[in-house]
């Protein structure tokens, strides 16, 4: 069972290739779009130049550079002069916990239990260096509670990461208040905005954070390229150094095709942001009215306000990775957990923190959707549900399916 | 005065621009080459996917990358699993340094004072940490000197680090004996090979060293990748935490389309560089012949073994970044002192490391060549210099102009 062939990848090679596949993991990476794709070759196909270089062939590419950033800086609403580019989200995440603590007295820092491990990990390793971690706890649904901010944001708090939406559940932080429990600390305010830019509208005042994390291969631009956002007010020590480059913030000959394809998906990401999620929610929506059909399915977070194109859930009895594997044979992919876990076989931390059983957290896959995602797709990966009549008979249950 | 239109990026849009102009500064960056922007497409036009997920459109990319670790393992006769991909040069150095003393007890470490920002600065860095930086000098021909290795290289030294070939006089370094000191004061010998690779033979075990660091955008690469070659008994502390890419020591979705066109440089670096080294070598010299008409000019390391490719000359009297400016204005693109820190008006510290008077120093440009450069270009920059007749009077010289 193939879906129908996507659109925006379906150019030149892909066109002969051998039946097109249904890809539903648009939280672990998006193809390039089309304008982006064709950004990064017309910098690839120019004159040859080194940003730092004073000669014209350096200036122009300096100019692609600053385009880029007047693009993304858009995207979030602030100055060109506030974006860092980085080598991708997790850079921008290490480089935020890094910039405010590094060379700094140690004391505490409060993360969210629900972070992406590009901040968690980063977090423990900071205890290294004296640093104390306190791990803000969510509800069932997926959200930052009220008592854990009261419990964990003290006087000794330096800095406060919670991401903006989750990529495995896509639940929605309420980042402006957690930011005004962070400000009246007197600490620094982080979110990592990573699957939230492009799928809502992710501005920067408005959070009332003061550090923001993006990445370029959420919102259909290239891999390896991302942006750390930051408030000027704040001083920041860099993890590179060397020649200077982003006002000395993150040395290291910038990555300029990659840069530019992230500056025009930023572009396209502003523009298409509010139809873009009106679409995907009609979709999601029709996928859980589908899987609504089979009790033994739980949705996870749906009670919280979700990015509108993220669905986890779990089939009671069943290994996520055995139905991941069901599901990718029949052509059609998702993920088991978060993409950067995946094929380990543990339980996803995210669904542990909103005390989710074990056994049915090992369950869990995400079903994420994209720009290229049709009606056809939805009734594919419904079709192939249904399908698996031995899931049913695995888990002990009968009728539905 | 016009170069003739070099070949490789003489594609599409570059054929229509209104006169090409003549690049003469590869050192700072090269164009991608052909079949290095065509393989680099073909990643870009592909199915989407993430290289950690475990579904066929992540292992498509997986392998990907796999196949490019092993186009650059090649290039330095090392094991594909020796090869950690990064975001560029800066990122290998720095890291080279933070993987050997990041959670040590400080000690001593020796680089050369001719390095690169991305090793000194980081270098500098470290002192934050307790470490002591011992630099180890040249002598007038930029060669690092026996006496300061025997004077620096102690049993307290951890970390030797010294560049295979400088990117501003093109002086390649004995590493090997140099490591053989490394070795026997039991330190970890690094070298940055970002500007040897594709310019001379530059194996990892020859070289003796445990430590390498790659670019891609010197090789006629991408801008923004490199790598960390490593010895596999080292114990590696990362710089990056979060998802466990390149077996835990550098997390981070991976740039697949930019480490893709780094792994097609790699095998035509590979392929080509006997032959462009022979070729680059005859071009160099008649650069050379031609200077040598001119008595002001001095140029730098000349007695040393040098890249073929490099050129750093001063007229006496004269402002390197007045000349290079000159020389922009008619289309013609050469550096004052490195890339990195052109633009501002220091005098190079390898030039001044080589005990050239400040007054000279400032004076100097650098004239690197590349595949795609011919005699025309080389007739066209002494042309240019053959010209400005006011460098003579300023310097208050007469003849030979
Ligand atoms: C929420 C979140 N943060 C950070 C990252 C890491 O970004 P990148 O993949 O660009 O390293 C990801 C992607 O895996 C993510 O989903
Ligand atoms: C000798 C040397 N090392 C390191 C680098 C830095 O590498 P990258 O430009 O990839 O950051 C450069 C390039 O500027 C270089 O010439």
């Amino acid at each position: 069972m193939l879906c129908a062939r996507p659109r925006l990848w379906s150019r030149a090679d892909a066109d002969g290739a051998a039946g097109m596949k249904c890809y539903l993991d648009y939280n672990a990476t998006t193809p390039l779009a089309g304008p982006v794709r064709d950004a990064m070759l017309a910098c690839m196909d120019g004159l040859p130049g080194n940003p730092s270089s004073t000669h014209q062939f350096g200036r122009a590419r300096r100019a692609m550079i600053e385009a880029a950033r007047e693009q993304v800086a858009q995207l979030v609403g602030v100055q060109p002069s506030q974006v860092i580019f980085t080598s991708g989200g997790t850079e921008a995440n290490n480089l935020a916990l890094h910039a405010v603590t590094a060379g700094r007295t140690p004391g505490r820092i409060a993360v969210s239990s629900i972070e992406h491990p590009s901040v968690l990990e980063m977090a423990r390793h900071l205890a290294d260096s004296g640093w104390q971690t306190d791990l803000l706890g969510v509800d069932t649904q997926c959200r930052v509670t009220e008592a854990a901010l009261q419990q964990n944001i003290t006087a000794d708090t330096r800095l406060v990461s919670v991401m903006m939406a989750n990529n495995e559940t896509g639940a929605i932080q309420d980042i402006a208040s957690i930011a005004d429990y962070a400000r009246r600390a007197g600490a620094v305010m982080h979110t990592d905005a990573v699957q939230a830019v492009g799928r809502l509208a992710a501005d920067f005042a408005d959070s009332g954070v003061q550090l923001m994390s993006l990445s370029s291969h959420k919102i259909y631009g290239p891999q390896g390229v991302g942006a750390l956002v930051y408030d000027k007010a704040l001083e920041l020590t860099p993890l590179q150094y060397g020649g200077g480059q982003e006002r000395g913030y993150r040395a290291g000959t910038e990555n300029v095709a990659g840069i530019v394809g992230f500056g025009a998906a930023a572009e396209l990401a502003l523009q298409r942001q509010a139809s873009d999620s009106e679409y995907l929610r009609s979709l999601r929506d029709a996928l859980e009215a589908g899987l609504a059909r089979y009790p033994q399915i739980t949705i996870f977070a749906q009670q919280a306000e979700r990015l509108p194109n993220t669905v986890q859930l779990a089939v009671n009895g069943i290994d996520g990775e055995a139905l991941l594997m069901q599901l990718d044979r029949a052509g059609i992919a998702v993920s088991s957990g978060s993409a950067c876990s995946s094929g380990n076989n543990e339980a996803s931390h995210v669904l542990l923190a909103m005390g989710v059983e074990p056994v049915l957290a090992r369950g869990a896959i995400r079903i994420s959707l994209g720009r290229d995602t049709t009606q056809q797709d939805i009734d594919a990966v419904l079709n192939q549900i249904g399908q698996q009549q031995q899931w049913v008979q695995k888990a002990g249950q009968v009728a539905g399916w």
